[in-house]
């Protein structure tokens, strides 16, 4: 347990996982361009995030920079890219085939950031036993048969609110080691458990706000 | 200039803002169970998040609990679904009809939360004249003249990074006030336009850097 939190305290900050992509597409768009090199300064004055954050942030990856001349950028994407996971495929089940959860099942735009979807479990007997974009949808009492199988870690939550705590246990229980959560519902999940929340009604809630304050001005 | 710097020092935060969809869920929760009353204590209990935080949250909204009791839960659905705008239909046009963007187009859930996309934008000649869910897909050349007679505020970004900026710019130009960024780039609006970032790329990134952690360990 000492050894864990040791460990947690050397990890990356989440604030600089979530800023890398954006370094990520803006070295992907000077390369575009032509560019074979790129400073901090340069990305900074792309995406208007401060040069020191960012050589900061970059410092956490296996990269040096040039001075003045900045990053080889087709060195700073792959190891961005690997660095981000995306180039290696992570396998993954769906669970709740609604409106959202067939909406991810047929963005295919997942795969190229290393998420593919092999599975989805749901309750629905029009469904089950079905597949959208060629991913099989299992009845959710099957479950345990397959993840025993297929050794899935990641499991995508689209499920109705009224069950997110039940099928997040369930999915636990499972072996599933990362919930992506795109429900309203607050889950909760024992230590050692990764989740992330992607709550599309809070950035809507924000934005309505927000507009709000314009009209009102 | 003055005016308005005071205005936002009033307004509700943005974290508060994004966590009353959790207390909304956990309310309707409790009210499927037959409650008529809950308390910031039976919420914080639900979804894991201090007491004191969560009243402290809900008094930015026109709800007030009694003592021992908590709020009567018919009114805080009410008044959540309604501070948070999920009530009032807000139109949008959505820019990009890719793999994520037409996803978006079939999740007909959005429209639960108060979002209406009522069209799309692409330059595939193919997509161009078709619709999907019922909602046309126009060139993008035709945006300035739709959105002159349809007057939507929100624009939902599902294009290739290499044209995120430019779509920005003339979305912007055009009249839209509110960006609701899907793609991995960064983007940079002038003053007074609000955006909010939903980076999927960005959510998986953490995740998979999570999991390495774990398997590491």
């Amino acid at each position: 347990m000492a050894e864990r939190m040791h460990k947690n305290m050397d990890k990356i900050p989440e604030p600089t996982l979530r800023r890398l992509p954006w370094y990520l597409s803006s070295a992907k768009l000077m390369k575009e361009k032509g560019e074979t090199y790129v400073s901090s300064t340069q990305i900074s004055r792309q995406i208007n995030i401060d040069a020191s954050q960012i050589a900061k942030d970059l410092s956490y990856v296996n990269i040096s920079g040039r001075t003045r001349v900045g990053y080889e950028i087709d060195r700073l994407v792959d190891v961005l890219e690997d660095f981000l996971g995306f180039t290696n495929m992570h396998r993954a089940y769906l669970f709740g085939v609604g409106s959202l959860g067939g909406a991810l099942l047929r963005d295919s735009g997942l795969a190229h950031f290393g998420l593919e979807i092999v599975g989805a479990f749901d309750i629905n007997p029009r469904l089950v036993g079905t597949a959208i974009n060629g991913i099989p949808i299992y009845h959710t009492d099957d479950f345990e048969r397959h993840i025993k199988t297929d050794g899935v870690k990641i499991g995508v939550l689209t499920v109705p609110i009224n069950i997110a705590q039940e099928i997040t246990d369930k999915m636990t229980e499972g072996g599933i080691k990362a919930v992506w959560n795109f429900t309203p519902f607050r889950i909760r999940v024992s230590e050692g458990i990764v989740v992330q929340n992607t709550s599309l009604y809070a950035h809507l809630a924000v934005m309505f706000n927000r507009l709000n304050e314009l009209v009102k001005k």
